[in-house]
């Protein structure tokens, strides 16, 4: 069975802890002990977000006056790079050298036109006051918005639209390689009309979104998105709370299980069940083993099994 | 043909540059431009240097007091990440769709025991005064060398032994994409012998060394060495310097060619003819076409053909 497994945020890094290198590889090896317990059964395609990563280069590059920073795209493509790697480093310890694995860049295009431009929403970089923020919008065009007391820059959090080069990656699937990809939602790029150039842009893609395009586009045979908590509920935060079990893209519409980081995986499921037929569970990482048999998270079906 | 092409750092950023995002996007693409050239006709691998990214990296983490900086292994995967990033990205700007273009993260598995890491020689990271080289010593275990009038952290640039899962990389090529990896020298990673582990170490490969390793191990039938001069000179910056177009390995082993970063290349380039019985060329990546067919650079063979 293919397997494309998203790994939250917080399967790399716990809320709240520090960005250290020590915490980081330490998660990643919590994760990666989770995802080696069933790699022996199954073929797995591993995605991964880089909030954390991303916000820790964002601040250290505004700390360092004599350099501009670098743009989104670039460091997207630099936490792909290292949390690529210590993923696929404490991975290839638990499973020894038989399964080889392999990091690769994605990029993914996005639409020049997409209203996210228009709206920039995703909060990204260090905090400013009124009048550092005033500056840095005049001197690089970027927008910003209050968080809380501060104010901070936003950017795009645009569609994904297609996966650049998903041949390679199917490649490596078939020859039993397992891959990781598409980290921190892919590289954004547009594809320029008038002559098909790709280049970057000033964006960050959901990776529960551009992970569930992976799976579409891989044809997986099952979609997990990897969390902290072991699945969705239904009334969350109240005396009525019930984790929902099984469940249909159509009764997900409707329900009441949206707090605040569940809405975007609960869309990123649904989607991939929508459009291929096939099961997607949102649940806990370190009960991989029974996601995949359905023993565990909330299992997303067009026709689900009764209860 | 299989040609392994490693871009020199100056490929990327000129001489002295700043290390602006629209400098290495116009510097990248005169590369690739180059590259392109010859993709149709060859199976191309690319490797390429990080010096300057990863300096840029270590002088913003040194200015952000809040966290600790990123061990060189980390640092060698962003690097690897942003850089073949932008070369694929302008790679495939070039070439169209129809060659699928991956870059994939390269770990060099070298020896603990090996020298180098007694006598750290390679320089990164900002300059410190003796005051500030002395607390970062202390507080990091860092070693500092004199660098003219200021201190900086030396690191140790150890021998590559082996590519860690070069079978991924064997089967793209096989595949007929064009791989860019092995960025920076590779990301550094001890073997552990009591439990086969692998852990990454705080140094930096030389690129040529491992770009030499990798043509070695996927059988290259060709290995270019791609920089900003036209080859390597006899009596090099005297006046009766001369391009040396045909040599061997024997030959160079002798030679005064030896200018600052030119030795490596050399030391590299002979490795390979002497493992492989196959050509290596040191030469301009602007003359790419030509060094490939044989009439520009320093062509270095088992049994050169006459002048």
């Amino acid at each position: 069975m293919l397997i494309l497994i998203a790994l939250g945020g917080n399967a790399l890094l716990k809320r709240g802890e520090p960005v250290t290198t020590a915490a980081q590889w330490s998660n990643i090896r919590s994760a990666t002990r989770a995802i080696a317990s069933v790699a022996g059964d199954h073929q797995l395609v591993i995605t991964h977000g880089n909030g954390p990563q991303a916000g820790l280069l964002a601040l250290q590059a505004a700390a360092y006056k004599e350099a501009e920073p670098y743009t989104l795209d670039i460091i997207g493509a630099a936490t792909a790079g290292m949390i690529g790697y210590m993923i696929e480093q404490e991975l290839g310890n638990f499973l020894g050298y038989d399964v080889p694995i392999a990091t690769m860049l994605t990029r993914v295009c996005v639409d020049a036109d997409d209203p996210a431009f228009r709206n920039p929403t995703k909060f990204v970089g260090p905090v400013y006051d009124a009048i550092g923020a005033q500056e840095l919008a005049r001197e690089k065009g970027w927008t910003f918005k209050k968080d809380n007391e501060n104010w901070r820059r936003v950017v795009p959090s645009p569609e994904p639209q297609s996966i650049v080069w998903h041949r390679p990656i199917r490649w490596l699937v078939s020859q039993k390689a397992l891959l990781i990809c598409a980290g921190g939602g892919g590289i954004p790029v547009i594809r320029h009309a008038e002559d098909g150039r790709l280049e970057g842009v000033e964006a960050v893609i959901d990776k529960d979104r551009t992970s569930s395009l992976l799976a579409q586009e891989l044809s997986a045979d099952l979609f997990v998105i990897a969390t902290d908590v072991d699945g969705v509920y239904d009334s969350f935060g109240t005396p009525q709370q019930r984790l929902i079990t099984n469940t249909t893209p159509q009764e997900l519409g409707d329900g009441s299980y949206s707090s605040g980081s569940m809405g975007p995986k609960v869309d990123a499921a649904s989607w991939f069940v929508r459009q291929t037929g096939k099961r997607a569970v949102i649940g806990s990482l370190n009960e991989i083993e029974n996601i995949i048999c359905g023993r565990s998270g909330t299992s997303i079906e067009a026709n689900p099994k009764g209860p």
